[in-house]
């Protein structure tokens, strides 16, 4: 049994921690935050997570399905608001499928309390201060509100090291300076900021909480998504510089102005938007590739310390949950072969960490913009009706991303095929009158 | 007038020192290592230099020209070096266009003393251990041989700060710690090694000094370039892992008989051919890409800081010195207003950067396989006539990146026109006979 330090103790380092302990393994989990379930650490910077498919299948290899299930909000489609205030529904699939916004901070605390349950030792409020891969140790330094006190560092030399540190992690930040690690951080033009969407006065949702709302606006948008308290956060995702941008609203009524032109509906249901506008960071969105992952039998990365991605597909933690998952299978493939282990698992993850990345930025566009376009939703009801003609050929790209572990790999080759036949489909001559009788048997088969 | 302060007193630093001194400015020029004029810094990782039209321009700049090319050997061409020892020439431009080998030492040195002449204060070992953008300060620490004796610091606060620190700069990692910073770097899978050719027993080039030589051999290759001193230095690129690899090599027989096989007629040139395998490092090769490359009117990355890239068209050099003589032309439009001084520097050099970046990666194929494939010389032999045939129309990508001094991007771009028209060519049937007799006018005009 091996000596195991995991550093980060968020989402995923909590769940990793739970697998490995079960195993027998003695794992630390070191965090520079205080205790989740003793003090908060919402900080207007979570973006809402949405819990598909993937997430569920981490939940039931740890046994937390039913208890997340209670907080957990399902949203059916995508609720579209029009700068007149006309709202349109978009099913996410067929059947009932839905995705769920789940509270960050309730599914970290039900981690934590699964990893304790099977021995994990927590330790809060530490920072790692330094690494050294060669003799696989950790200086960690307990952080101490008051500067004057004297720092307390100790060194640990666990058997393996985890990096489940995030995507601005200390771990990579060792591992980038060896020879031969490739790595990338590529910023998006756009930042965040997250508004709130307060019950009403009776106390009820003030729109609708099973969806997830979008207002799209060309070159940026809006989102909602429900909590349990019947609030909602809203998140704007828009430019920094620019007309408009973050840069360009600066005082009150530049705020409310541009909200009243631009977001008229939901102006009224947000009473403190310039004091939230003004007292919330505006935070900025990467993407973080690297390679390797791992160093010999001793040192991996997991989660977005190995991957950070935008969240517009709303799959990072989702992912994440999926390196564990699958990290988890592999070992029980090679026991205790930690080289094999490591090996096996950054390969068979780097290529889909790769795809979600990319599929989550191309999905940007897709929601801020195309999910407005008559044409768009024409060629999304077309998607579905093969769906439902071919149900075991045609699976719709969100829905392989969504609601199935298909490898994200494979659903991004697929997804590419099916836009080339979506392309020429939607070249069909008067296709917005007859898509639903033509013969798409020939035409996939002569494809 | 301002103080300004450049980090790195390479090749670029020493160049960009003068450009600024002798507009009037203060300059003060860092560097960690010792002063190259008294103790030589080789280290058997120089890899050969090839000044090429962006490299004279800059020499021409600060009037150097002539004493360079005194120390400075024409390579008229690619001396193709076959398995069996045949030798064939490939001529790199027409009318005795070539490209230049250089000692990077003499040229540093010249550059060095240039500065000095221009007033500029050269300051030797001392490294910079801190930066702050905010405050534009600087931590400069001595570098003493005795680890024993205390440290000196000294903190700087220039108008102005450089960062000419090569491809692992401390002023980009400063910068890189900012939000929105976008950052890449990527290591190609092979390695190189430096190997040398001494002087015939009777004191003479022990091959043709005036052509950069070439071992093609597919997924590798070795190449030698002249010195003053009628030594070669040869550089092996050559993978990491695999077979054959670096890995592969660990005894002095793997090494000669891998010698014996692939470079038979080098083999008897080179009597130190173990030992130097064996003594001198290997070292890893990679493209490092950023942005931005400046911050406010503070600070600015230039050379290999701002866009370190693989050896294999000769430019990383050449790239570096255009950056200066383009920033100098920049200062002369917007004369001292630094703001948009450094702005229009990073955009005008950006997409050069990119666009040279991308041939070396894609000249590295060409120097190690295509040089050798007859199907690709004809191609060559093709490309050269239409320049021939329409001088001002038709001009071949080495040659608008060797010989004159248009944009590397724009260089890039009708390289990608003229493949398109070669890949075309190529295909027309028995071309190989009839290539010098086709009415290339109709064809390029119907293009």
């Amino acid at each position: 049994m091996k000596n195991i330090t995991i550093l980060g103790a968020g989402l995923v380092g909590s769940l990793l921690a739970s697998l490995l302990a079960r195993r027998g393994h003695q794992v630390q989990l070191i965090e520079k935050r205080p205790d989740l379930r003793i003090k908060n650490w919402e900080d207007g910077r979570s973006i809402n997570l949405a819990m598909s498919e993937r997430g569920w299948q981490a939940m039931r290899a740890v046994g937390v399905e039913e208890q997340v299930k209670k907080f957990a909000i399902p949203m059916y489609g995508r609720m579209i608001h029009d700068t007149k205030g006309n709202l349109a529904f978009q099913p996410y699939g067929k059947d009932n499928q839905c995705i769920y916004a789940v509270s960050r901070s309730l599914l970290n605390q039900t981690l934590m309390n699964e990893a304790e349950r099977h021995g994990v030792q927590l330790v809060f409020e530490h920072k790692c201060t330094s690494i050294d891969l060669q003799k696989n140790t950790l200086e960690i330094t307990r952080i101490t509100p008051n500067k004057a006190e004297s720092e307390e560092k100790s060194t640990l030399q666990p058997d393996l090291i985890f990096g489940s540190d995030g995507a601005f992690s200390a771990v990579r930040s060792a591992m980038m300076k060896r020879p031969l690690f490739n790595y990338s951080q590529d910023y998006i033009e756009h930042g965040y900021k997250e508004l709130t969407i307060p019950p009403t006065a009776d106390g009820n949702w003030a729109i609708e909480p099973n969806a997830l709302h979008i207002w799209p606006r060309g070159h940026f948008m809006l989102i909602a998504l429900p909590n349990p308290d019947k609030t909602f956060t809203c998140t704007l995702f828009f430019p920094w510089t620019g007309n408009p941008s973050f840069e360009q609203l600066q005082t009150k009524q530049q705020i409310l102005h541009f909200f009243e032109e631009t977001f008229s509906d939901i102006l009224p249901l947000m009473p403190d938007l310039t004091e939230e506008f003004f007292s919330n960071p505006t935070s900025a969105l990467l993407t973080v590739r690297c390679f390797p992952w791992t160093y010999k039998d001793k040192v991996a990365l997991i989660g977005d310390a190995a991957h950070a991605i935008v969240p517009f597909f709303g799959q990072g933690m989702n992912c994440g949950f999926e390196d564990c998952v699958v990290l988890d299978e592999i070992i029980d493939q090679y026991n205790n072969d930690w080289n094999t282990i490591l090996s096996v698992y950054e390969k068979s993850r780097k290529s889909n960490a790769d795809a979600i990345a990319e599929l989550a930025l191309q999905n940007f566009v897709e929601m801020r913009d195309k999910v407005a376009d008559p044409r768009f939703l024409l060629r999304k009801k077309i998607d579905a009706h093969l769906n439902q003609l071919f149900p075991d050929q045609w699976i719709p790209l969100y829905t392989m991303i969504s609601f199935t572990t298909i490898p994200y790999f494979d659903a991004l080759e697929v997804g590419k095929q099916h836009d080339a036949i979506l392309d020429k489909i939607m070249e069909i001559e008067g296709i917005e009158d007859k898509w639903q009788t033509i013969d798409y048997q020939s035409l996939l088969g002569a494809d």
